[in-house]
């Protein structure tokens, strides 16, 4: 904003604009200036690195245009999320797609080379949990992470937890994706020094109630350092797992 | 029933008895009959060994009138749960009573010896939970089983409760106490490979919802063996664990 | 672990082995060591018994190949649950598989002969819960335990349940299975002296809510003994069945 | 309001009102007057009866402000519910007052002999049951219904049930009053040939959830002709038993 | 019972059966005896006046059979609830069936001529409300009661309520049912003298909770003499109310 | 209802009707009188303007013949909500349909001029709950209101919402609409100076619980003047608006 | 803003400012200055009318500390809402203080006049509802609104709303407040042509949860022109009538 | 345990242990060796740096002799939450306690010096909710990092929130406290660059059920880098912050 501003001011005092005119321009400008800069905060991640469509209740036409609106502003990095199949055959079309369909992913572009502080460990309580995983650990990626994957470490066989106690250790950040009794983020949470984000997932049955257990549990953790999204929000915990790994 | 059916056949048979009359008794009989067997059945323990009062919104003179009813029917063992101290003091008058404020469980006698199969683990996530698990272990004993403790080995410390994997693998029975996540019954589920039986508490706060989300943790846990009985409820488990200890 | 160990350790004895190369195995084998002693623990049954497949989210392939390596790895008897039709004709095609279809299971081999302590009684409230009660039938009768079947005694008919007393009161345990209200378990937990495991049922509608009415109720049960598992875990009520008549 | 409308018209016809005069006064008429007719229909029962005050929520001067008023009015029978000791003393002051105090109930009067088709019983599951079962009964007795008493007949043990087997087949109402799972209501439903009433009560721990749990299991009951009021609603069953027993 | 024990008893005098086969026998019968005579019970109506077939989840085939072996056992009045068109067209063909789709109600016989103490009034608050509205009526109808339709007198436009305040009033029993916000059991039941059941329905959308706010809204009506039955549950108002209607 | 009485009042002093059969016309008049007055009020705006169908639920029938009689009776503008495609085409085929798929809504006429206070401003959080919004928006215009459009402006991107703070702060009513956490009726509700109506919409995934946390988020509302409405109930907010913005 | 920028411009327009000078001081101020014009909005009721202070949670010494500072800027109106009775007695000392105890409002100054379109009519269902309906009828007849109360006029006595249908009718807005099953603004929407604001109150007991079901049950109210705000958020309502009752 | 396991092997490999005393010793140790180095970790910060009591159910007593041994132990930074001002007292006696009433914090030593990535900003909604902020603002200090506090910027008055865009823009971590709709967590999501910790407060009254709708609220934020911990935690939110600000 202050750039804009000081021009009008330097006009007012260089008599080039009136006060009136001058207080106009001003008024209009710094939410719509603030917002130039903002809009697509919530959606892109920091710029020259990737932009971000949440293809939800989107159309095929309405996501190809949005990308295609991304592209002619001279971004090379797009990830689109939630993408069903039929949206990567039409966006495909005319834009070459890296579709990962377990995740509903859609990637254009190589993403952001990993630049962050270490990597994001992707831990999942069982296989059901892979494509919130995915759609987890292809953002943080794409967003310029290193990624690892642990996927079936579930609290029922520890052992396999266990196994992977290094990677857990030495992670900046971990994911951990869980659905029935979302156990593995207070287990993960009680063996990790980093920063843990859980991911409920709506995998199980009967009193799961589509995550609202996982969700319930993992608010509770007796573990510090953990932390909740949505259910099967992976896109979320993949974008804030980059944010943190990224933090100066 | 079978007895008083049978000398009432034969009172018809022998003419001593009319068609009517004894079609009158058959009819009045069964239900009071089995009503007597079964009468103590759901708060006493295998004859001979020790009967249940629930202390929970009885008056000390109620409690003090059913404990000496009991003994004057030639019970020794008395277990008495929910207990509060006005009570303890007031049994305490005219009985020898064992009182465990902590537990708030009160005992004539001294219970049944231990001859279950094998022991009762009592492990807790937290020193919160210990007056319930007190409750579990202290009913526990008092019908016959061995008991051992272990308590505090909630899961964001893992190694706490590795060290005591042996107790854990050797148990007959397993009752896990846990309040804010519950998820030390799936871990606990996960290494056992005897029956489980969790016990969600009300200690938390916040989403704990006082134990609703510890029980619907543990009734979505991964681990196959595992049961659950309402919140806050240790003489259940202790009562439960014990039946199972003494499969025949 | 033990064999494991004590070979590295008599390989450093003989000069075999440097210290830091033991090191590092020993570093690297106790949880991978436990974690395939316990690995098959959460889906296997005893030793040398039966393994489990969860079929539900897994592909008729997937299916397949892991029956497929079990049995390459000498099992005989594997079972498979929440097993669709397509899965059970594409695994039939390449083993003998006994599939029933009302309760999803599959069956390859004869399963375990019963050698229980006693016999698993199952009963449903209505004729509607046969499924998840036939899951819990054949999962209990596949890992080695005498199953008797009770179908269709809801407590509205009373005399139906007390026709079968006999059944009831001579049971190891009781596997009670129950939609709507789940009444059926306190009744029968008041009746039994053996371990009762209620299933809530997704039968009903309106205020059942999916079988949380059921849930609830069944854990509020005032009989004592009563424990629950998760809503339609038929599985789990027949694993944890023949756990406990197993009880060493 | 036929009379007073009867006695507008009549003034109209003999010309002592005009057209327009009389226009306004039944415009004016028809609430008031129905008002007046049913202003006590909610709280009074069968006109010449009883009348009866919510006591919940009014000071000691209020309930004795009232029931004055409707002594003055000739009222000669008045029940009071959810009347509190200090109240009762209050009442008890300028009144002949009959205070329950378990039930939170006075009455003035000897209320209405019983004249219905047949007898009201009232069971409870258990004896925390109690304060809102004597609400209940002493409800319907005022109101001139005879009642039979069956406290403590819990599922658990269903052969005290089964002794009153006569009690309940023969009776015209059933009210049946259980907290935990409530289960009395579908055993008890199943049982009779008469509606029967439905109260939960907010006994109970944990997942009892202050009765909710109660009041669901009702409202699913399997057995047919059971109707719910609210939690720990004792005098609406017992007024709504009443009813049914008055049917003509 | 009585008839049988009589004959057995009968029997011993008479010396044509040993006191133990006499005690089997007995030991055999009353539970069955019981049973038979209860077997029907929750699902038929007075003796020789109808059966009720619960057709929610029965196939077509099952339907029929039952249907068949009443109908051999000389039953000549059937009403089968929850039936779908399939089912119907399957019993029509072998038998008279009188099926109305809205209701998904179908009878066999004409049912038991009204002889109850008045008529059933049934209520709706709206046409979306009709279908269990049908079902209750019909239930009603077929079980031997006088009913009248009042259908679409929602509290919005309180008028049309209003203008049947005759049959309101007049009423033996009125069934009121309606979903949203269901204050028409409220309503009615200000007006009513009699009995009210109150039907909540699933009809409604967002905060409707699929009949959830109207069975709350129900449960806790200010007007006496309400009492509540499950969402949906129009089969259970119309027995109810029958049984109401027939009090002797 | 006053010319009815008028009309028979006058006939009572002309001698022409007894008294008697006076008061009975006059005991039915009332109700259908005021009935008649108001039978379309829940669902017709203000006499003359337009009448509404609400179109869920009724067949393409139904909705066709109500629309018939309205303009049989003169109207000339009507509004039908939650219609179908299959309905709006069967109702164009004989009147002149203006249909707004998205919103669902189908108009015949061209509705009331807009003649309101100032103008109705529609906000949405983000573009899925467009539909709503045209809902909302289409009937406030046809019930004669001037409407504007600021859709898209959740909170996450707030300088949207400021630079069109000028339409927010001359607005006489506002709705804002918005699913996930309905933040933007308190972001809106303290820029304004005018009620706020807020919709929450179904729109979102997991913890939104199809509309559940925007509703109690909205009830919440930090903001003075901001009331809820049903969540996707955008013609009731719509239908408030007009209301409101027509107080005289 | 406008003022102060113009102003700064004007200065540096006229060399009295450098530019960079300016630009720190637009910067500052946009906020600051939007802020200072809002600071108070969302708690005082237009300019030179009241201001309001939330009174739960401060100290007397705060809230005596924010009236004096609001006083000392000349504001002669201020409303305290939610204010202890200690709060009134240390306030009162140092101002004329008007305290109602049962709507725990306190008010420094005579209010604004009435100066509204209408009158705000405040209806209530029972007597319990009053200090909810205390704090709304009095917030709106302070911040200048004509207000009648019409208390008790619950729906199970509805002779009494009708006997007030005039006061209905002619009101600009309603606000009806009620708990139990909150079917009073059901009925008087219905009744009323103007926007009716509910407040559903947390009188009740059992299955009203606190103000929970009247809440859900006004949110499904089938009456247009009905919305919501927080239980027992009398203000709220006060406040929101009253800005619509000013709609210009 | 290298370390111990390398001692181990060295004494085999000299002969001074047998190899299966070395078995025994090395199958004791992992885990308690894992444990040792584990057991403070769930509540301690960083070696060396500080150790946290939770001081939630726990007596003074307790307290004091915890804060003693680790004293001994040689840890001069000691935190202490949920601290009652009895405790502190108690505690205060023997060491040198800042105690901070307000947030029920007491610390012992003056905590790690700042030394994280950026500060640590705290902002909250309301007053009421700065106890929680407290505890969140102190443990990120003591924690070793720099804290802003931003408190009472609530969205119904977005000024004061736009005020501080600066600190909001610049934060390295940033927690948003709020109880009532928790708004603010979604409105400093969008304006931030940074991860934002949602902290939900049980602050507010009727729907906000004790912080449960600002928790839901929370979890449904659009905007991203937003996620969420338990209502009222604090120390969570604080202590993983600090985390977060450490990131290496």
């Amino acid at each position: 904003m202050n750039g804009d501003v000081k021009k009008i001011l330097t006009a007012v005092k260089e008599g080039r604009l009136s006060v009136d005119e001058a207080l106009l321009e001003i008024k209009e400008e710094p939410f719509a200036d603030i917002g130039f800069a903002k809009v697509d905060l919530h959606r892109r991640v920091r710029q020259g690195t990737a932009e971000v469509i949440y293809g939800a209740g989107k159309t095929p036409e309405q996501i190809a245009a949005i990308a295609r609106t991304m592209m002619q502003n001279g971004q090379q990095n797009i990830l689109i999320t939630r993408m069903s199949r039929e949206a990567a055959e039409y966006v495909g079309r005319e834009s070459a797609l890296d579709y990962r369909e377990e995740a509903r992913v859609g990637m254009i572009g190589q993403g952001h080379p990993a630049d962050g502080h270490g990597y994001v460990l992707v831990a999942t309580g069982g296989t059901s949990d892979i494509p919130v995983a995915e759609e987890a650990a292809l953002t943080a990626a794409f967003l310029g992470n290193e990624v690892k994957r642990l996927y079936d470490v579930g609290v029922a066989g520890l052992h396999r937890t266990l196994a992977h106690l290094d990677d857990i250790m030495n992670a900046s950040v971990i994911i951990t994706i869980a659905g029935m009794e979302g156990a593995l983020a207070s287990v993960i949470g009680g063996l990790a020094d980093c920063p843990v984000i859980a991911v409920p997932t709506s995998v199980g049955y009967g009193a799961s109630f589509n995550g609202l257990t996982a969700l319930l549990s993992m608010l509770n953790s007796c573990a510090s350092g953990v932390s909740v999204v949505n259910i099967d929000n992976g896109f979320g915990a993949g974008y804030l797992a980059g944010m943190i790994n990224h933090i100066a």
